[in-house]
């Protein structure tokens, strides 16, 4: 099937040939599909014996109140699709000047082949319109002392496994990106996987450069409880 | 010479055997020495060509005023020794249950052989006292999704030549999982180069686990700014 609009027009409402994507700012209501993406993401590493995130644990340390402004501490996007335009009444910052604030992106998505998706139902959005949660980014602001910069770091992006391989990854990242850029930061920085040379393809396309060298050191459980007790000889 | 406190005592001012050690939370008046520092790190890694920081853009950047509490964002801990005791009066807390204030730390430091600080002088304490400047850490919030917990992570640790090999990165890193462990927090964690193996022993001693599969990736410069501008079809 090729992409173009006569496709998508001829496409039935079950399956599209287009769609409409939408990224915006997460709030306490998505927290139940956070999880559930979370523990997909786990699943599909094959990481599940480290998963521990509760919706209450996610909703209180991701949605602390009052908020902080957007991407100034942990910060989550979602990504969410729908046959129809997204409306634009209620999305529209208070502050436009801000840059620190976050208009919502919407792309017209054309679909090379249907998508079935049969967690649909299960991911409808807390926003309604009948748009499905299809992928989410987690970053929060980190700093570059060379360039004495803040930048950002994504911690998780993730993609429901019936919308993979279709450039939704690259609009999440993308809209992380554009972000950074715009409220003139250093750099954008996440990891990735040695062996995982499919995502390390994606990311050189997108500009990114893989550092070879630097490895992550990680203090963690017990080791680093045991670090909390010895306060005895502070002054 | 041995460490024991006999040779402390036997030892001239100028060369002493111990020291007093504080660490503290930096703020602006820190900025001159910090930029040093800085400097002094991108020289000790070879990448001067990547520094670009001023003090105005420290300043600006890591003591924005009003200041976030300690350890919700940047936070830049100093490292400053003495032969002296430290005075304790002016570093109480306000609101000593509050887990993300930050009691400074001190320590009494044996020295198994004289140091000679040729820039003792430049480096000399804001806060007086004959205390001077030896290195910094400088560390942000980071989160695990797979927790659902904030960890802290490490961007920059650093002492000066002078005073390397004598369990001060120890001390400085020690002080940062300690503010994790006591703030309730899953992880510390930072990079490493993959050659330096003295550093890596250094940190599995410490109970760090080193991570061989990720690497960091890294979208900078005029790649980074490129996504800042296709901005005319969002919603």
């Amino acid at each position: 099937m090729s992409s173009s609009s006569a496709a998508a027009s001829a496409a039935t409402p079950e399956q599209p040939a287009a769609v409409w994507a939408r990224i915006r700012l997460a709030d306490s209501w998505d927290v139940p599909h956070i999880h559930r993406l979370i523990r997909q993401m786990a699943e599909f590493e094959k990481l599940t014996h480290l998963f521990s995130a509760t919706e209450s644990s996610l909703s209180s340390t991701l949605f602390p109140s009052p908020p902080p402004p957007p991407f100034h501490s942990f910060t989550v996007l979602i990504l969410e699709l729908s046959t129809n335009p997204f409306s634009q009444g209620d999305e529209e910052p208070k502050d436009a000047a801000n840059p620190s604030l976050f208009r919502p992106i919407v792309r017209r998505v054309e679909l090379k082949s249907p998508v079935e998706d049969p967690e649909a139902a299960e991911f409808a959005s807390p926003r309604g319109g009948g748009a499905v949660v299809v992928g989410f980014v987690l970053c929060f602001p980190n700093y570059s002392t060379f360039l004495a910069k803040p930048g950002l770091y994504v911690e998780d992006i993730f993609v429901r496994a019936a919308w993979r391989r279709r450039g939704f990854g690259r609009i999440l990242l993308s809209a992380v990106a554009a972000q950074a850029a715009k409220m003139g930061m250093g750099r954008v920085e996440w990891c990735v996987l040695d062996w995982n040379a499919n995502a390390i393809s994606f990311y050189e396309e997108m500009g990114a450069e893989v550092l070879p060298q630097w490895r992550i050191c990680r203090l963690t459980g017990e080791a680093l409880q045991g670090y909390g007790v010895e306060d005895g000889d502070r002054s």
